[in-house]
Parts: structure tokens; C-alpha cells; sequence
């Protein structure tokens, strides 16, 4: 069986930062061809992203998994107790940029799918992106729109994200809260300061409604979802001068919300209230929303029972079904296929000195091909 | 006598862009030396200043005429009709910078100051500064800190800044509002915006703050100002990352205030406004208030009796007893002597094509003095 550990530790030497391949899924392809994989480069605008497939095309049962190999920047590299490239083992730890997000589960994923034994109805499909950090708009999309188009799919599909919070499998992801981005800017009339009266300043009007936005409590949860929450996370004039009233001011906010709500359902409501804020200080507002992700939920059900299974065999531990977190790629596989998340103990990502047990990434493998066996049985 | 209108256009072509002397200075106390005024520099931290006296030091009745040579930039010269430098008279007018703030209305009082014939009790001071349009501190302020220390003093001062609206003499100012700028700082804990309990988030705090301070309303006006006016002129987080919650942001405001308050009152009640949003939101709020001059008011008598006077027997118009508009020197003055502000009409101050009527520069000299001749009567 291909060593989970050492395809990690191979991995993280591949200095793949957002856009880089830096030689990762180079290593994977040649891993994956070698124990029988097809794998095809599905690059789109510049985005490196593979795709694998052991066993027949549109086979009834075919089991996908989903994952990363691009890693945010090290940062300041001084600050690091071991080079973030090195994928060094020490103190039972494997550290490295990319050893909890995601270049260890990646790794797991492949050790399991290289091991797995296909009945003939059996295929198992990875897709592997190397922009998920980045705008995400060529990886894991661009893999799934090429899927649709030559008539590959997937039952069902696991991605291999750092969901555990303190030991291996304690934490299942079955959604993910949706996230909405707002520009907001208000336009109003420049002035002198010593004539207000004169001038309309925008800067009032939005900090009115930047305090209506912000007192709001959008929902109080739902059965898989915590409250939806609202965040404005900038409100900037730039206006150096005390003595004038600025013409425009502008602010930021971002929602994350569940599935009471949708982008459009959102934007109508912010809509709303910009139009009303506009209408009492006589002002502008514009506004520019980008939803990055809807929300979405795999219902507890047959995929999350197999995965928990998987982890209750292998670690006694019954994982917890979560819905909280940032945005992944499985807002995009949603659309094709029942999906969550499950992977290693994931709060050192994206920070110094970023690190997993060294133990729990063959363990991880080992869930893995607990879930491949009795999905293929 | 000395043509003020001569002597304004000589001025103009004085670079004296704040701080730069410019050769304004200079011109003036050859030309008041000349006349028999005793001059003094009285230049302090780079700031170049002129105090000039005809009649005796301590003099029984003193009449004191304060100004500034500087002038604020031209901006882009190319959009200007003339060389803003070039004292240019065209179609009846004065043009260029400072043509009306404020060397019309120096070259004025100075051509009245030379002119005037003095009883034996009776003197004249002029106090001229080349920085007011700049911070102020060592101008206007100088000066008078060097009369006091000399035993220099002035019965009543009058101000010769563009205090006209529409013809010359329409409008005297007998007082200013007050100004405070307040930089406030809201302090939080930074956090990732889809964990916003887990943050504390300083924006919402700064716009609950900014709203409750700009729907406040200080007052309805007094007697002789109107309504003191509140106007946060900025608010800024410099946060690029709309996944991240800031640390920190600011904002600025200004308050123009009547008589009703003073620079310590409105203070505390920023502080009260400030601690409450602080608790409520459970964040730090940090406030810096800089009082740039408190309000004051030479009420309607002797002094704006006797310049009225003089308008009226000029131009047979009444002046408008006014405390509007920005702070001037008068704020320092009237710590020293009852002082009012008369001069020529204002609009193109600090604008492109800044320029006054020609004719209205020597009419203004003829009004300062009657002022004069009245007072030494
Ligand atoms: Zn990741
Ligand atoms: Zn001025």
C-alpha cells in the first residue's frame, strides 16, 4: 500500500502556493497512473486540476473523493520552527505548510483509493484541484464541468478537508453556511465643514445603516445550521481633511447564513434597507454583492452513516454531524452529488508552524479504506 | 497716499505660499518704515510675523488692524485664467491668489493706517502674520504673546479678513463658532468573519457611535449664531479582507459650536457618548480632541457701531452683524481687545481665479479710513 504519510511528507516538499502546481500534481499523477488510475489534466485559464479514474466510466457505484493540493503562503518563514517546505517528521508531528489543509488528506484519499479492491460495478474518481484557496473559480468547478461534458460522475463523494477539531473524526461536515460579500458605497455631496448644511455626507447615512445591518439578527438557527451571522468588516472614507465633508464613503460586510436564506433572498433584504437609508439622508447607495457559496446540507442519511461508521471502526469516535466553517469545494460537488466532509484535525491550518500527528495520517487513510470497503461490499 | 490697490497687486506678486515669506513681509516694512512706523519682526519657530507701530507705545487709544500675507496654494495653474502670481488688473478686477484672502484687505488698512492723521494720544498697530493658513501656532499668536511681553496693547482690533458676500460691506463678523476635531479610535478583538463570535468587532460599535453623534441636535442657535453643527468627515478600517473582522477603526469629526458650549463641554459629552458605546458593545473607545478656537462674540456695540458707521457713510450700506464661516485670527484677538472682521466680498477665496472688483480694494481702504478718522475724532 502507497504510504500516506510519505506521499504527505512528498507533497508538502512541492512549494504549491495558490497558483503555483509546484510539482504536486505532477507526484500525483505519477502515483496514480502507476496503480492503474486514467488521469486526465483538466487545466482551465492557467488552474492546474486533475482528474482520476480507477475502473469502468459510469460505473453504478462510483465513489468520489475531493481535495487541494495549493497551500496558502508560509508567511513570514522566520517565524516557522522548521522550513514550511521541508514536510519534516518530528515529535511524531508532520509539519509543513499544507499538513493539516490538505496535502495530508490528499494523500490518505490516494493511499486508500490505490488499495481499494473495485467489484466490477466499482470506480472510484478523484478530483484533485490546485486552486481552492485562491478564487476558486477554474479548479474544482472547471474538474465538474469537464466531468458533465465526457460523461464521467460520481455517486457520491467525500472531501478530505481538516474537519476534525481535537482528535481524528470527532467532526463530519454535512454543509456548509453559505457566504454573501457586499460593497456598500454612498454617494453624497461634498462641503466645507463649517457649512454642513451645504453638503449631504454620506458618512452618516452609512453609519445608519451599517447599525441597522449590523443589529439585526437574521435567524435564530435551524436543526443542522447555527444562526446566520453578519459581519462588516470595513467602512472607509478616506477623507484626510478634517474641514471637508467628503463625497462618498464605502464599507464591506459579509454574511455566512444558513438554509433559511439564499444569495438572492439576502441581497433583496439588503436592498431594502440601503433604499431606505437613501431615501432619509438623501443620498446614493450602491450596492455590489457577490455570493461566494449558497448554503447547503447533505441530510444525515446514507453517505454521513457509511463515513461515521468508518470512524466509529477505526477510532471508537462517533463523529459529530457540522454544518459550521468557512467555504470549500463542496458547495460546488453539492450540485452534482450527496457530499460531506471528513479529515484530520484541521486548526493549525493556514497559521505558522502548521503540523497533524504524524499517526493520524495513516489513520486517516485507514478510515478512508474503511469507507471504500463497505461502500464497495 | 499710498494706492491700496497698487500695493495689493505688489503683494499678489509675492509668493508668499504659507510658510514662505514670499517678499510680503518684506515689502510692508519698507513701505510702513517709510511712513514713520516703527516695524519689528517678530519671526518665531520659522514663522515669519511683522508688528508695526505709528504714535506712542501704550497710547491712550490704540487702534490695532490685523492680517495675513500668506496665502494658500494655487492648485493647478493651468486651469486659472491669469498667473495666479501676477497682480493682474483685467475687466475692473483684481486677480490672483490672495487677491481676496486677505492682501486686498492689508494693502487696504495699510494705505488707511499711512494716511491717517493721529491725535497725540492716539496710535495704530498692525500685526501681520504669514501664517495663518497654515497651523496658526506661531502667527497671529506671536505676535501678540511679544506685544504682551513688550507692553504693546491695543484698544480694539479690527480684522481685515473677506467678510462680504455680495458688495462690499454687507456683511461684519462680531464673532466665530468654536471648532473641536475629535479622532476617535474603537478597539476590538480581530477574528475571522465566519466565526464573528468568536471576534469582537469594532465597526458596528464606531457606526452605532457615529449615528447617535450626527442625529444629535446640539442646539437650536443663540441670539447672534446659529445652531452649532456636528460632521464626521471620516471613518476608516483600511481592512482589505473580507473574510477577516478588524482589530480597529477610526474616524474623525468636526463640531463648529456657538456660545451655548465651550471646547471642554462638548469633550464630555463625546467621552459620555463614547464610554456608553464602549460598554454596550464591550470595546475600547479612545478619543482625541484638539479645540483649534472656542467660540466667542464681541457684542453688538461701541466697535461695530463705529465701523458700521463707516460702511454706511461709504457704500450706504448697513453691515449684517454675522458669526458664520470658518475660525480666523479674530479667535486669538478677542483674548486681547473686542475685535470685529471687515473686508471685501469672499466667494473666490481659496478657488481658482480668486479675484476681487478693483475698485472695491481702494473703496475698502476709504472705509478703514473713516473708521479711523472717527475714532482718533
Ligand atoms: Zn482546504
Ligand atoms: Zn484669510
Amino acid at each position: 500500500m502507497t504510504d500516506a504519510l510519505a506521499l504527505a511528507a512528498d507533497l508538502i516538499r512541492c512549494p504549491s502556493v495558490t497558483p503555483e502546481e509546484g510539482g504536486a500534481l505532477v507526484l500525483l499523477e505519477r502515483v496514480l497512473s502507476g496503480a492503474g488510475f486514467d488521469c486526465v489534466r483538466v487545466d482551465r485559464n492557467g488552474t492546474p486540476n486533475l482528474f482520476a479514474r480507477k475502473g469502468p466510466k459510469g460505473a453504478a457505484r462510483t465513489f468520489g473523493f475531493n481535495g487541494h493540493t495549493d497551500v496558502v503562503p508560509p508567511g513570514d518563514a522566520g517565524r516557522w520552527s522548521v522550513d514550511p517546505f521541508s514536510g519534516e517528521v518530528r515529535d511524531g508531528m508532520l509539519w509543513g505548510r499544507g499538513a493539516a489543509d490538505m496535502k495530508s488528506g490528499v494523500a490518505a484519499f490516494v493511499a486508500a483509493a490505490v488499495a481499494a479492491r473495485l467489484p466490477d460495478d466499482g470506480a472510484i474518481v478523484l478530483t484533485i484541484t490546485g486552486d481552492e484557496e485562491g478564487d476558486a473559480t477554474d479548479g474544482t468547478v472547471a474538474l465538474l464541468d469537464w466531468m458533465e461534458a465526457e460523461g464521467e460522475a460520481m455517486t457520491v463523494c467525500l472531501v478530505g478537508e481538516p474537519t476534525s477539531v481535537e482528535a481524528l473524526g470527532d467532526t463530519m461536515k454535512i454543509g456548509r453556511r453559505g457566504s454573501l460579500t457586499a460593497h456598500v458605497t454612498v454617494r453624497g455631496k461634498q462641503g466645507h465643514s463649517a457649512y454642513p448644511e451645504r453638503a449631504r455626507n454620506p458618512v452618516p447615512a452609512l453609519a445608519r445603516l451599517v447599525d441597522r445591518l449590523s443589529s439585526h439578527r437574521l435567524d435564530e438557527g435551524t436543526a443542522h445550521f447555527g444562526p446566520s451571522t453578519l459581519a462588516v468588516v470595513t467602512m472607509d472614507t478616506g477623507n484626510p481633511a478634517s474641514n471637508v465633508i467628503p463625497a462618498e464613503t464605502r464599507a464591506t460586510l459579509n454574511i455566512r447564513f444558513n438554509d433559511l436564506h439564499s444569495g438572492e433572498s439576502l441581497e433583496r433584504w439588503l436592498r431594502e434597507e440601503a433604499s431606505r437609508v437613501a431615501e432619509e439622508f438623501e443620498v446614493g447607495v450602491d450596492l455590489a454583492c457577490r455570493v461566494s457559496g449558497e448554503a447547503f446540507l447533505t441530510p444525515p442519511g446514507a453517505l454521513s452513516g457509511l463515513v461515521g461508521r468508518a470512524v466509529e471502526a477505526e477510532t471508537g469516535l462517533r463523529p459529530t454531524l457540522s454544518t459550521t466553517g468557512g467555504t470549500s469545494d463542496a458547495r460546488f460537488v453539492r450540485r452534482h452529488c450527496p457530499v460531506v466532509e471528513l479529515g484530520l484535525v484541521g486548526p493549525t491550518m493556514h497559521q505558522v508552524d502548521e503540523r497533524v500527528e504524524a499517526a493520524q495520517v495513516e489513520g486517516l487513510a485507514r478510515v478512508y479504506g474503511r469507507v471504500l470497503a463497505e461502500f464497495f461490499a
